[in-house]
C-alpha cells in the first residue's frame, strides 16, 4: 500500500531495461519481463527477504523464474537491489561468456538459484525448495529459533503449466500442503503460437484447487500494486497449502504490440522503444539508463535484508551456544561437505560373500550410511518396494495431520511421477541442507531427462536410484528394459553414469556419487541377483574403471560393467578351457569417472598390444571409444525369465567366448594394436 | 442390463485366468485384471463393436489398456473372444517370443492396439485414437455414409493419472471437446507404495472438469454391473466432451488379499487361487478353465461384431461407388502406402540456390507435399513460427464450435505439450489413416523421451520436426542446445535420427521418412541458414551417408552431419591451401540408414587406408563407430550470437583443420589403417 511515483518509475525502469537488453542484444523475450514488472515489484520490495551482498544466505526467501525465458526481468532486479550483476552485464545480455546468459543459470550468476528455461522445470523445482525449507525447519528450528522460516515464490507461464512436469510436482505439492511456496501464474492469455485459446482453455484455478492449493485471482495486474500486495499477503496466511496467485497481465505492456505475441520473443523495433520511454516520462535518447530514485528505494529494501541477516547472523549464534551439534552440522551442510569418517560406514564385501542384487547392496548402503549422512533425503517414484529406496524405520515425508509422517521425515512419496521427482530433487539440491536421491526403474529416468539435463548442466548434487537396469528385470518386457538409456545419459555433460558390478562397486559409486559436489549421479542398479568378485574394491571401482583380472600374455581384454562382468569371469574360464585364450577383464562402472583419471591409468587398464571387446546387454553406442570391439544388443529386449532373455541375447559364457574368439583372430593380423585411450587429440571438455 | 449367472461366469472366468497365468509364469499383475474384470465384461460385450477374425477393420472400437501391467485383462479377452491368441499363449504369458508379453506389444500380438506399460502413455495414445477418428470422419464420412464412427476406450490407473504426460493429452483433449473418447479410471485406492493417500489425494473428478472432460462415478465397480452400464451409455450420448468414468474397485477381487497392493505386482499363492475358485463356483483343481457357456456367450458377441464389418462393408462399397476418390484413398491409406510418384513434389537444389536454414527448407518440403499427402497431419508444440511446420493455409484441427478451426483440419495446436505430443501421435499413427508430423526443439524432445521410445517400439511412423539442433541456435544458450541428444535416439533401436545438411538432404529425410512404413524419425534442422552443397542429392543422402566430396590420394576423411558439414567444405580449401593436406568429406545425415546399406557401400564412403574424422557439434559419443577421431563438444554449450558461439567451440575452417592436421600426423604410422566399418562380428539387431 502507499505505492508512490517512485515506484512506477522503478517499475518502468525494469521495463525499460528488458526492451533496452533484448534490443542490445537483438534476442530475447521483453514481454515478459515488461508484464511482470508490477508483480515483481511488488514482491520483491515488500515481501521478500534477502541480501544481495550475500546471496547464498540460508534463511533468504527463494524466488524461482520459472517461465526462464523472461530473464531480464531477473537480471533487471539483480541489478538494481545492488547483486554482482552490473549495467555493463546487462549490455552482454546473452553474449557469450557472460553472466547473463539467454536463460537463468544458477551456477553462473548470484541471485540465481536454478537454472530455467525448460518451461515446467521452475515451479517444480520451487516444490523442492519448498520441501527443503518445510524439512530443514522440520529438523533445525527450536523454540525461539526460527533458523528458517523463508518462502519460496516463484513466477510461471501458461507454458509452464501446460508441461506435465509442473502437473506433477504441483499434485504433490498439494498433498505435501506446502504453505510456504507462492506461485505467481503470469495469465497473459500468450503463448508462442498465438492466443492461449488454440490450446490451453483448461480452467487453471480449478485445476490448481483440485491439487489442493489455495487459489486467488488479481484481475489487473498491470495496474492494481495494491490487488497484488493484498493476494501476496493472504496467500502467506494460507499455512497448510500452497498458493497460487492468477494475475492477468498484458504482455509487453507499454510496447505498441502490447497483448500480441509479437512481444514475447522478439526484441521491441527502436521506434516502439523511443515512444515507450516517452510514455513512462524517460529519455528516449538514453539507454540502460537508472534513475538514482529508483537505486536509492531498491537500495534500501537491500539494506534492510542485510540488517535482517545480521540479526539472523546472531540469532545463529546463540543458536549454536545452546544447540551445539545442530548449529555445526547446518554449517557444514550448507558448505557441501560430508562428516569426517562417514565414508567408513560404507559396507564392503569379499567373494565369500553371498550374492546380493544390487539394488540391494544399494539399500544396504542406504541402510548403514543414513545415520551418518543426515543430509540424505530419498525417495522413489512409486517403486519403494522394487528400488529398495527406503532404509528401515525411515519416516516419511508427510504432513503431521495425515498421521503418515511429518516434516522431518527423510523418505519422500513421490508417487508415479519421475519427471516431477527429477525437478522436484533438483530443488531440494539447490536449496543448500540437503542431497537427495530418488528411485525409480533405470527405463524410466528417461521420463525426467529434461530434469536430469538440469541437474548436470546446473552442477548439483543429486543421484538417481535407478534399478531393474537391463534385460535382467526380465518378464517385464521390452517396455521397460533399457537398450539406449546408459548411452543417454553418458553423452550427457557432467552426469556420472555408474552400473556397479558387486557390492564393493555399489559402495564405490555410492563414495563418488556423494563426495563430488557438483555432478549427479545415476547408479544403474540390477534386479537380479550378482556374485561378489574376485579383484574389485572400492579404492579399484572409484576410479570408474579397473583391471578386474590379469593375466600374463593376454590375447584380448573384456570391458564390462554391472551384471555382465560376473559372466565375463565365467567366460575367461571358458575361453581358457575350450579356446586356450588368456582373457583378461576390465570392470568400467562409470566412463565418466574413468575419464578423468590420467592417461597413464587409463592406457594401465586398456593397455596398447591386445584387442578389446565390451559386453554390455545394451546398446554398444559409447563403447567404440574404450574397446576395439562390441558386443551388445542393438534392438529392443524380450519378455521373459531372466537366465531365458540372457540366452536369448546369448550373454552367457560361451556366447561371450565366442565373440572374444572372433575378436582375436580379427585383430591377430594387427601389429601394435593400439589403445583407443589414444587420440590424435584432447577432447574439449 | 439384465445380466446373468452366465455373465458372472464370464467375469469370474477373466479372473481366474488372469490369476493362473500370473501363477503359471510366476510373473505379473493379477490385481487390476480382477478388480476390472466386471468393467471390462460390460464394456466389450454390450458396448464394443470389434470383429475378432478381422482386428484391423477401421471402423472397429478403439480399446487401450494404459495401465498395460494389466495385461492378463487383455489377454484374457482377446482369447475369450477368439482372436488369433489360444490357451497355449496364455500359457506362455511372460515367456520368451510369446505373442503375451509382460506388457502388451501392438506389433506382436492380434487385437492389441497400441504398446502400453510404461504409465501414462496409454490415455494419451487415446487421445491421438480419437483425435484420427474424428479427423477421418470429417474427411471421409458423407451424407448416408458414417465410415468412421467408432469410439475410443481406455482403461487407466492411479498410476496413469500421476504421470504428467496424461495431464498434457488430457487437457489438450478436454479443449479438443473429444466427445468419441471415453476414460475408465480404476479408482482402486492402491499404487505400489501401498495405499494412493501417501502421495496421491488430488481431487481427479475436479482435475478432469477443469480439462473440460464429462466426469461420472460409479461407486461399486465391483458388482454394479448396471451402474457401468448407464455411466458408459451416458458417456455415449455426451457428444462435445471426452468422458471419464471414476469406478471404484477393489484390486485383485476375491483375493484373500484384496483391496491391498499385495495383489498388485505379484502372483496370488496356490492356496489363496484355490479358495478363489472355490468361491467362483470353479474346479480348484483345474487351470486355464473356460466353460463352454463363456466361450458361447463371447462368441455370440463376436459374431454380432462380425457381421457388423460385413454390413460395414457393404457400405464402403456403396460409398465406393459414389465417392471414388476418397474410397481409393481410404484403401490406400490403411496399407500405409504413398500414393504414386508423390516423391516428385520433393524440391531438389543445386549450390546455385541460395542458402536456407533447414528448418526452412522442411517448410518448403511440407508446403509442396501436403496436397499429394492428405495422411499428413502435422503441429507443434506451440512453437509453430519457430519450427516452421505449418503450411500456408493449413486448417487447424478445432472443434467447429471454436472458430478457429474444423475436425477436417490437419493442423493440431499441441500447446507446450512434447510429451504429451509425442504419445498422441503414437495414437494418431495407430489409427491406420494418418502420417503424423510434430515439431519443436530438438532439444525437447527429450521430454518426450518415453513417448518416442514406444514409437519406436511399436514401429509406427511419425515424424519430430526438431528444430534448433544445436549450439547453432546461438542466444538461448545452454538451457535450450542439444549435446545428448543426438547419441540418445541413435542409441535407440529402430529410430532414424536424420541431420540434413541442406535442401537436397532435408528433402532425403523426409522422403525415407514417409516410406519406411515401421520406424519413426527424428529430423533435426538448423536454425541458422545453410548453403545448398556441391555433390548432395536426394538419392545421395536416402543412403545415410555418402561421399560429398572425393579427392585422389586423400589424406584424410572428415565426416560430419547437419550445419558442419558446409564448415567441412571451408575446411577441405583451408587445408589445401595451408597445410597441403588432401581431405575427403562424407555426409552422414543418418547413421540407422547407412547402417543398413550394404557392406562393400560404406567401405567405399568409409575406405581403409585413411584416417577419418567426424565433425559435429555436439556429444563425440557414437562416432567412434564410424571414424578414427572425433570433433564434438562433450560439454554443455554457451549463449551467444551463432558464430561466436561456432568461434568458441572451434567449429571453423581453422578449427577443425588444426584437428584434421593432428589426425593425419597421428596416423601417419600405422600401416593399413582399417576403417571402422570393419568389424570383427556382427551385431545383433
Amino acid at each position: 500500500m502507499g505505492y508512490t511515483e517512485t515506484d512506477w518509475r522503478a517499475i518502468n525502469t525494469i521495463r525499460t531495461l528488458a526492451a533496452d537488453a533484448t534490443f542490445h542484444s537483438n534476442s530475447g523475450h521483453p514481454g515478459a519481463p515488461m508484464g511482470m514488472a508490477p508483480v515483481a515489484h511488488v514482491l520483491f520490495n515488500k515481501f521478500m527477504k534477502f541480501n544481495p551482498k550475500n546471496p547464498k544466505w540460508l534463511n533468504r526467501d527463494r524466488f524461482v523464474l520459472s517461465n526462464g525465458h523472461g530473464c531480464m526481468l531477473q537480471y533487471a532486479l539483480l541489478h538494481l537491489y545492488g547483486y554482482e550483476l552490473s549495467i555493463d552485464d546487462l549490455k552482454k545480455f546473452r553474449s557469450v561468456d557472460s553472466i547473463t546468459p539467454g536463460h537463468p543459470e544458477a551456477h553462473d550468476t548470484p541471485g540465481i538459484e536454478v537454472t530455467t528455461g525448460p518451461l515446467g522445470q521452475g515451479i517444480s523445482n520451487a516444490v523442492g525448495l519448498a520441501i527443503a525449507q518445510a524439512h530443514t525447519a522440520a529438523t533445525f528450528n527450536e523454540d525461539g529459533f526460527p533458523i528458517v522460516d523463508n518462502y519460496t515464490y516463484t513466477f510461471l507461464g501458461d507454458g509452464c503449466l501446460m508441461e506435465g512436469v509442473s502437473g506433477e510436482a504441483s499434485s504433490l505439492a498439494g498433498h505435501l500442503q506446502l504453505g510456504n511456496l507462492i506461485a505467481i501464474y503470469d495469465d497473459n492469455h500468450i503463448s508462442i503460437d498465438g492466443d492461449t485459446n488454440v490450446a490451453f482453455t483448461e480452467d487453471v484455478v480449478k485445476r490448481y484447487e483440485s491439487f489442493g492449493w489455495h487459489v486467488v485471482t488479481v484481475g489487473d495486474g498491470d495496474n492494481d500494486l495494491d490487488g497484488i500486495e493484498a493476494a501476496i499477503k493472504q496467500c502467506q496466511e494460507v499455512k497448510d497449502k500452497p498458493s497460487m496467485i492468477k494475475l492477468r497481465t498484458t504482455i509487453g505492456f507499454g510496447s505498441l504490440n502490447q497483448g500480441t505475441h509479437g512481444v514475447h520473443g522478439s526484441p521491441l523495433k527502436a521506434d516502439d522503444i523511443k515512444q515507450l520511454k516517452e510514455k513512462f516520462g524517460f529519455n528516449p535518447e538514453q539507454s540502460f539508463a537508472v534513475a538514482q530514485e529508483v537505486y536509492d528505494l531498491y537500495n534500501k529494501h537491500a539494506a534492510e535484508g542485510a540488517a535482517a541477516e545480521q540479526e539472523w547472523n546472531k540469532m545463529f549464534e546463540s543458536y549454536g551456544q545452546k544447540h551445539q551439534a545442530k548449529h555445526a552440522d547446518l554449517i557444514r551442510r550448507q558448505k557441501g561437505d560430508l562428516p569426517e569418517g562417514w565414508e567408513k560406514n560404507l559396507p564392503t564385501y569379499t567373494p565369500s560373500d553371498s550374492a546380493v542384487a544390487s539394488r540391494k547392496l544399494s539399500e544396504i548402503v542406504l541402510q548403514k550410511i543414513h545415520q551418518v549422512l543426515p543430509e540424505l533425503v530419498g525417495g522413489s517414484a512409486d517403486l519403494t518396494g522394487s528400488n529398495l529406496t527406503r532404509w528401515k524405520d525411515a519416516v516419511d515425508f508427510q504432513p503431521p495431520s495425515t498421521g503418515l509422517g511429518d516434516y522431518s521425515g527423510r523418505y519422500i512419496r513421490y508417487g508415479v511421477r519421475e519427471h516431477g521427482m527429477g525437478a522436484i530433487m533438483n530443488g531440494l539440491a539447490a536449496y543448500g541442507t540437503i542431497i537427495p536421491y530418488g528411485g525409480t526403474f533405470l527405463n524410466f529416468v528417461s521420463y525426467a531427462a529434461g530434469a536430469v539435463r538440469l541437474s548436470a548442466l546446473s552442477q548439483v548434487r543429486n543421484i538417481w536410484v535407478a534399478t531393474h537396469d537391463s534385460i535382467g528385470l526380465g518378464e517385464d518386457g521390452p517396455t521397460h528394459q533399457p537398450i539406449e538409456t546408459l548411452a543417454h545419459f553418458r553423452a550427457l555433460p557432467n552426469c556420472m553414469v555408474w552400473r556397479p558390478a558387486d557390492g564393493n562397486e555399489t559402495s564405490a559409486a555410492y563414495y563418488v556419487a556423494l563426495t563430488q559436489k557438483h555432478t549427479p549421479s545415476i547408479i544403474a542398479l540390477s534386479r537380479q541377483n550378482l556374485p561378489q568378485l574376485e579383484g574389485s574394491t572400492v579404492a579399484n571401482a572409484a576410479k570408474g574403471g579397473y583391471v578386474l583380472h590379469e593375466v600374463e600374455g593376454a590375447d584380448v581384454t573384456l570391458v564390462s560393467t554391472g551384471s555382465e562382468v560376473c559372466i565375463c569371469v565365467d567366460a575367461v574360464k571358458y575361453l581358457a578351457e575350450k579356446h586356450n585364450i588368456k582373457a583378461r577383464i576390465v570392470s568400467m562402472p562409470c566412463f565418466e569417472v574413468f575419464d578423468a583419471q590420467s592417461k597413464e591409468y587409463r592406457l594401465s587398464v586398456l593397455p596398447d598390444g591386445i584387442p578389446s571387446m565390451s559386453v554390455e546387454v545394451m546398446s554398444t553406442m559409447g563403447w567404440e571409444r574404450y574397446t576395439h570391439e562390441q558386443f551388445g544388443i542393438n534392438r529392443f529386449g524380450a519378455s521373459g525369465a531372466y537366465l531365458d532373455v540372457y540366452k536369448k541375447f546369448e550373454f552367457t559364457a560361451e556366447g561371450i567366448s565366442k565373440r572374444a574368439v572372433a575378436t582375436v583372430d580379427f585383430w591377430k593380423s594387427v601389429p601394435n594394436i593400439r589403445s583407443p585411450i589414444n587420440r590424435a587429440f584432447q577432447q574439449m571438455i
